[in-house]
């Protein structure tokens, strides 16, 4: 079957009409699929009905309905109790869950959907609720690869769709990961907007050269994961010791500022302990050793 | 004078070369300046003079030589030892200073250079050496506007020359707080890396995704800037509560991975301040309000 057939054939329900399960909705009808909804509030499918959406009168409605079923619900506890009752409409389907969890919530529930003759692909929306239906609007997917591929057109219309592999806890996996990067930058950023605030630069004039500074960043990000993956340091750009310092300057420079010290003083923390490893004259990736070994608390 | 007169008019030299003050060289040459070059060890200049550099004898003579004198030497007390005792040479030129150093330093130089009748500019290199001559490789400038303009296109030689403004402790600030940044970022990378890596997922598989999500993540900077600006924090990109249960998540998680949590403790202890200080309810960019109040230690 071709993209093109698929893409005609397709019809998809969006369960859960929250302010992300809408928008979900909104990019499949944008996208010329024919799209049923459903949400326990009822009036919550008012506006997307108003925009072509089927409204389906129950739950199992809604699963029967459409050839994919995507949930999206508060927690893997909704979803559970809400699909349970109606398990048997699922056969033949494929389920897309985009609903937060666990990894072993994930895998628990693809065994589950698997048991009632059913595809499971786990997802999460890395992106916020803004962007859906844009192309720079990321989805990780994981679970059946025969599943996505046979939907990835659909999956498309809400962005940028990565099937990340069979496992289904890759996705949450990543939601987590990937989470825990953008807080990493974002505490960074904080922290110099407060440091270079305190000298009287607005927060907009130093977010533009600081968002122009974020693509090498992320070129280092590429490049370290390399060095990471050969478990080779090469110090190119700067050693341990030498960020070290540099980072007891950024600490120094906070406290003159009256600026809290913590974020610079973890990053400290994190190159003294890989120099403690004796990483001191390697590159500065070679902090990622002791962060999987899991020494504790820096 | 148009760009095109200032292009053919302008003489650099460069004073120290390590690794990046040979790269800087390097840049202006294949621009096509004119470039005069001096090193203490004078053998570091060899390999430049071979590619169509002037050695200077002495560094007075290295400072009189071109209108654009840059130095990039190990510290500020190695520029005025230097430049001390040549200090007339300097008269009428323009000195770009890419040593690293505090805000201070920049300040005091920019006094005593100017007291010798020269221009100021005291300048960081952002993006390594690799990339230096490249459109990508960010150099922040501040101090003299008129010397920035005179020879802008002399230094756009190098990649992407910034003008920060005239105080000249803009471009130190700025150098600490995007080391800070770009740190941040990486902490963040690093522990998703070990995250996932638990799970037995490759660090070049991770980056592929992860590389693809920094884009989004830094369009958040540039809106939280905005936000910051005006004080108010909506929380279209969810409230600090929500964040905070998810960063509690990720602290679980990277717990029974055997990965260490203090990334993600840090910035969970981040979003539990600023909930403690009243903003539970507002966007995540709030929490740039109890760093910036220098509240101490999370």
């Amino acid at each position: 079957m071709s993209e093109n057939e698929n893409h005609e054939r397709s019809t998809v329900s969006v369960i859960g009409l929250g302010q992300m399960g809408t928008r979900l909705a909104q990019a499949f009808l944008a996208a010329g699929y024919q799209t049923t909804v459903w949400n326990r509030t009822a009036e919550k499918a008012d506006a997307l009905v108003a925009q072509g959406a089927v409204r389906a009168a129950t739950a199992a409605e809604a699963v029967a309905g459409s050839t994919l079923v995507v949930v999206c619900l508060p927690n893997y506890e909704t979803v559970q109790g809400l699909l349970g009752p109606v398990a048997e409409s699922l056969r033949g389907r494929v389920l897309v869950n985009l609903t937060s969890g666990t990894t072993e919530a994930a895998g628990r529930m693809a065994d589950w959907v698997a048991g009632h003759g059913a595809e499971y692909l786990d997802g999460a929306a890395m992106s916020g609720t803004r962007l859906v239906g844009r192309p720079e609007a990321l989805f990780v997917f994981s679970g059946s690869p025969e599943a996505f591929t046979a939907h990835r057109v659909v999956l498309a219309s809400l962005g940028n769709a990565v099937h990340l592999g069979a496992d289904p806890a890759l996705a949450p996996l990543y939601d987590t990961a990937l989470f825990g990067l953008a807080w990493g930058a974002l505490a960074g950023f904080y922290h110099a907007v407060a440091l270079v605030g305190a000298e009287g630069v607005d927060p907009t004039a130093f977010a533009a050269v600081a968002t122009g500074h974020m693509p090498f960043v992320t070129s280092l990000m590429a490049d370290h994961a390399r060095q990471i993956e050969d478990g080779r340091y090469p110090n190119d750009d700067g050693t341990v010791e030498v960020h070290a310092a540099a980072m007891e300057h950024l600490v120094d420079t906070s406290e003159a500022q009256g600026v809290s010290t913590d974020v610079p003083e973890l990053v400290k923390a994190l190159l003294d302990r890989a120099r403690a490893a004796g990483y001191g004259a390697d590159g500065i990736a070679s902090v990622v050793e002791t962060i999987r070994k899991g020494e504790g608390h820096v």
